[in-house]
């Protein structure tokens, strides 16, 4: 098989991955205990890498999580005692709120119909909501909230917590530290890793909220500053993690910002003409870059298009949720060529 | 490198996990979807595998989870409403127990000293717990309950729950699911696989109980029986565990049962007569055969010896906790062959 995943993760590896994982193989690293020194080594060098790579600052810690499922339930377990506010404009925005309510928190929402993005600088936040959870780039809807906005909203809310979901974004967006004070992402979108790793970024500040067992901020505190986990983890995802940054930061990270803009500005180009398919989101202010969700213009099935691509050795992913039959989406993450977007879009 | 692991977990990788780790990548199952047909054929597989292996049978459903310390939290969360029973004799029983403390429970235990096990025939579990925790193989100690009396443990207390920790001795004990509501056991011990997988196994009749999110008993049976999960998870981790199982239904698991104990016998015999080490658990009965736990008999520092083995590529475990400095730990798993125990045990 040599197939091109589009799919929005899991999604293409990475290109150097495969050889990572050799290298792993041949080190034993599939062995090593967690509790040992080598351990220890791949855990910092993978932190400095990625505090590197996305200019994460000492203020903030990282811990290792198992998806980012788990990271939304952590978040609202330890930072939230009462209250959560969740801006909710798609599957994945939805299911955190849902989480909170689910854990007994109080929980506030404002919604927009999917596909749509928000106006930051004129939503108000209720007074009593400790936190606002917001997901930067809906990977279901294809909606993306610029950077600057939720840095702003920070600037009019500094004293509740801001959280954001940058799960399949990274590392696309320009996150300013000292301005969002806890975020998340998993590896197997836009780092092109195997699934079974998220990292969540933690403020120093939030810390000294903590409720749970192993996976407390106290807890994941105590054993990220002798870089080590609570659990037995990922070590393989860890120790990949840290590889593909160090690729990125070679290639650095402008020329990959570059790169997802040019090969986003061809798909969308492209769509705009395109008979059959046209984007989903309207607002060009909110069309995501990474992942981009295409909406068949007769509403008609598409599955026999995804079953063409994929004869072809393209595979594009299905619309989420109710919108699987009438909508494609196909992830631009660094793993996707120039060459191999054109490939795709010549075919459709 | 070429070394042999005899660490307790992560451990030794199973001889046919570097191949399958190969084909995996050459299927491109690192990128396929985890909502996909291939991966719901994939999870079928590993779960038929190992309900063929374990006899587990359809009364019990299985979730996998990132680790078994996310297990024991599970477990708590859904199965508990108010009080847990504790059997405390090591680090790992105890663990369990403070989960169920931290997460607001009312949590009993009966304690023995670290190195004994318990007459479990003779033991009274007070009648306001719903369920009895107990940690049938304990990594850190070395300690082994016979499965017979776990399960005459059940006859004696048929209404209440009772859940087995088997993360260490796994493949080892044959577990009448009949007399056993709940088990658990992490990938990277007696399967010899990349760490960052864990397995739950839950009768139906359990599932009843559920709280939380995304791993509520409720979600994860939905998804459970599409043959998914409700989160991305290590797909790798399930495929490899799959393909694990299928290569020991060929040997068989009576043979591997039997090489397990054949060479157990020769590592305690051997330490019977050694001068420098004796096994920390005195009564044979409860000696483990997955996990053997040394003591300096002159209470010296085992750093050197530990150091003087790593120099023959043999990488053994230090002891844990407190008894890090004078004791040496030795997993037994079936990745472990004959030759290569004997090749230890010459240079002790």
């Amino acid at each position: 098989m040599k197939n091109i995943y589009f799919t929005p993760g899991p999604s293409q590896l990475y290109p150097t991955v495969p050889d990572h994982i050799k290298v792993a193989l041949k080190q034993e690293i599939l062995s090593i205990s967690h509790r040992s020194q080598r351990f220890e080594q791949i855990f910092e060098d993978t932190v400095d890498n990625l505090r590197q790579l996305m200019n994460i600052p000492p203020s903030h810690e990282i811990f290792f999580l198992s998806s980012s499922l788990e990271a939304m339930e952590r978040i609202l377990q330890n930072a939230v005692e009462k209250s959560s506010f969740h801006l909710v404009n798609g599957p994945f925005s939805d299911k955190w709120y849902r989480f909170s309510l689910d854990m007994g928190k109080e929980a506030k929402k404002i919604e927009v119909p999917f596909g749509e993005g928000f106006d930051l600088d004129k939503i108000n936040i209720s007074d009593k909501c400790e936190i606002i959870c917001l997901t930067q780039n809906e990977t279901g809807t294809g909606v993306m909230l610029p950077v600057d906005d939720i840095h702003r909203l920070k600037l009019r809310y500094p004293n509740k917590l801001l959280a954001v979901d940058i799960v399949s974004s990274v590392p696309y967006p320009a996150i300013d530290f000292s301005l969002v004070d806890i975020a998340f992402f998993s590896a197997q979108k836009g780092f092109g890793l195997p699934a079974g790793l998220s990292v969540l970024i933690v403020a120093d500040k939030v810390l000294k909220k903590s409720s749970g067992t192993y996976h407390s901020f106290t807890v994941l505190s105590k054993f990220f500053r002798n870089n080590q986990t609570p659990e037995t983890p990922n070590v393989l995802g860890i120790y990949l993690l840290g590889k593909v940054c160090q690729d990125m930061l070679k290639i650095g990270r402008k020329r990959i910002v570059d790169d997802i803009d040019k090969k986003a500005a061809m798909i969308y180009e492209f769509f705009e003409k395109n008979k059959r398919f046209t984007p989903f989101v309207k607002d060009k202010k909110f069309r995501s870059k990474t992942t981009v969700v295409l909406q068949s213009t007769k509403n008609e099935n598409i599955s026999q298009i995804v079953e063409f691509l994929g004869k072809k050795g393209m595979i594009v992913g299905k619309g989420y949720g109710k919108f699987k039959e009438n909508q494609i989406r196909i992830a631009n993450f660094p793993a996707h060529s120039v060459f191999s977007v054109r490939k795709l879009l010549v075919s459709l």
